[in-house]
């Protein structure tokens, strides 16, 4: 088993790792505070006696080779480090610090691989400051071209390429050097399943399909006071409709769709002046790809009619689509077998978030394991996990890479 | 009658102040652009002969004492050159600009009044960096202390008193310290009104009732891929709701009133999360004070019943609010026949618009003399009023004025 006392305390320290002066944690990917993380795991790696690797999209690899395995696939685990705005600490850095406990507990243990164990911390899964998300693992699968990715313009303005020069990331492997012979990703659900359902082990076998789109609408600044309801080209009130009827039409389905709305910007943003510009997100998901697809039509449809209506101009941009996943069906019976032998029950299950697994599954064969979030909370600072749950989920992760790695 | 290429190139040039790199004219009240402005206006003001004053709350004062005259109560006009975002060239400076000309004018024509004549450069009126609007006058009229006043935080942060101080226009004169005989604003109508009836001139006999609100909804954070909707408590999507019921409200109405919501802010305004708190702004305005009451109780009963069925906690917070305004009988008659005479057609009509002249009617009589504006289209960059309108105009202030300052 594992040093629970060791890996509770890193994902501790990595989670003081980037809060502001309100005490906030904000390591969005590429930024100093993320640089600041990295540096850590890397450290951590390095006791842990693996090799480092940087690849030019950022993404960070820990390799243990083994012996006479160094021209075996490896079996990769890992996860991301980046955080959204006001994070937890689990999101990501659990997958990546169970990772790195894993591979030092099976080295030290005298555990003779059959192939090379390498843990992974990919850049930018979040996707808050540069979009996609799953940014760094799309790029190692082939999905996106590291030059492209790279000249992404993020939120603030930056550029990805030069973001990750300065803090010292950009690496020099090409994306996908190591080819995985699986892929094994630890998260924390972020959702509230396991919980209700009192199950300590997420067996995750399928992923749902993530459409971020986001829209502009222009309408014509005018005075708030004088001028007639009747006259007005409103592109604010236009967007607080589409908002609505995103909202009203997930609310109101009997399907698992989600729709989320989580940026928007007016301008001028001025309270006696009638909005010009609205420009907001859209964030759709649902496990199945053809309802997916509906619901992106029906948000179109919407559009379209609003157009002529509210007479202002809307423009949609694809921000990033990535279909449904289903994971690896021999390595979702090795996370049962392997919590069950452990003594705990565990449950198949779909993600509700994006993780670099999907993306990862493009080229090897990937399953999840998931531990549960207490009150289903993520993406804000009282995401939280039991220790012991955390422990449990990590020798879930050790024992099937026991198995995927061993002779 | 004035010169009116002069004031026609006046208004120019000031427009020009306050440009930024994409050609935006940004003059926010006591920013650095505003000074360069008042800079101007004083200079012009200077050129006329005037005696120059500043107040504790940065309203500049050109006066002409005349001969004899010094116990006399003044004649005031004038009106505002600070600007929204993004704005047109003519809100506020044509009064002023027209007010120096007018006075000008008049001194160099040999006119021998029998009372002061000053114009007057307010500050702050629009309101978008610091609320409430129309503060200059306001603080002017006596309606809110001077220090109060000096100690508002901006949109950006700042306070006003430390920005009139850095940008030298914290004067030392008591507001108030020329209580007026009368008080007449030029300005053009930013509605669609007198363009549409093809009349030149308005008589503007009153003005409407202005309320404006800032609104903030607490909800939580949490995943948009895993939190189900039924789950959620979306800060954003309450609001899009109060948004939508307000626009809605007013459209449907047979009164006049109007609803604008200007600004909003979501946080963490992440793609991909939940927004835990969106704050956005309410204006709300109606010619009749128990209709501006009414449409704020439909608000507030609104955003009572949505806290429980939304599950947010809403706060509401005052930023302004101004009863609506009768004008003095006197002097809209003084513009009727001043029109007349010119041979220019006038109609009473409404301000839809704060003015300072909303202000100043606290302490004397007052009245407004509109000119149309192209499309009714204000606070824009497209904003337009001809010159003959211009100088028809000032022309009419021109003769009000040496009416009220006549032997
Ligand atoms: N696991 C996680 O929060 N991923 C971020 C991408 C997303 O699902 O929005
Ligand atoms: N005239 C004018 O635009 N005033 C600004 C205050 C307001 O009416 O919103």
């Amino acid at each position: 088993s594992i040093d629970a006392e060791r890996l509770v305390r890193r994902i501790q320290e990595l989670g003081q790792i980037g809060r502001d002066e309100d005490g906030k944690l904000i390591r969005l990917a590429a930024s100093e505070t993320d640089k600041a993380g990295r540096d850590a795991v890397v450290s951590w790696m390095e006791d842990a006696g693996l090799e480092i690797a940087i690849d030019r999209i950022g993404n960070i690899f820990g390799i243990w080779r083994g012996t006479d395995t160094a021209e075996q696939a490896p079996v990769l685990v890992g996860s991301h480090i980046d955080t959204v705005i006001n994070a937890g600490i689990y999101d990501g850095c659990y997958g990546v610090l169970a990772g790195i406990e894993v591979i030092k507990t099976l080295r030290e243990s005298g555990f003779v691989p059959s192939r090379p164990i390498a843990v992974a911390a990919f850049t930018n899964e979040e996707g808050v400051r540069y979009a996609p998300d799953m940014m760094g693992s799309l790029v190692y699968a082939g999905g996106l071209s590291v030059d492209e990715a790279l000249a992404t313009v993020g939120t603030d303005g930056t550029l990805l390429g030069e973001e990750l020069e300065k803090i010292g990331y950009a690496g020099t492997e090409d994306p996908g050097f190591l080819q995985p012979h699986a892929y094994v990703e630890l998260h924390v659900e972020q959702g509230p399943v396991l919980e209700r359902m009192g199950i300590p082990i997420g067996a995750v076998e399928n992923l749902q399909g993530i459409s971020w789109q986001r829209v502009t609408i222009e309408g014509d600044a005018n005075h708030a006071g004088t001028t007639p309801m009747a006259m007005r080209r409103d592109a604010g009130h236009a967007a607080a409709k589409v908002m609505t009827f995103l909202h009203e039409r997930a609310v109101s389905s009997v399907t698992p769709t989600v729709a989320t709305v989580g940026c928007i910007e007016f301008e001028p943003n001025a309270i006696n002046v009638i909005p010009s510009r609205a420009t907001f997100t859209v964030d759709l998901r649902d496990p199945d790809e053809q309802r997916l697809k509906d619901e992106e039509a029906a948000l179109t449809k919407y559009l379209q009619e609003l157009e002529p209506a509210e007479e202002v101009t809307i423009t949609v941009e694809r921000l990033a689509r990535f279909e449904p996943v289903i994971f690896d069906k021999h390595i979702v019976e090795l996370v049962e077998v392997a919590s069950n032998h452990r003594g705990l029950e565990s449950k198949r299950m779909t993600s509700g978030a994006g993780h670099d697994a999907q993306m990862i599954a493009r080229i090897c064969p990937t399953a999840m394991i998931f531990v549960p979030s207490d009150g289903g909370i993520s993406h804000n600072p009282r995401e939280h996990t039991s220790d012991s749950d955390l422990v449990a989920g990590a020798n879930v992760l050790l024992d099937v890479v026991r198995h995927l790695a061993g002779k």
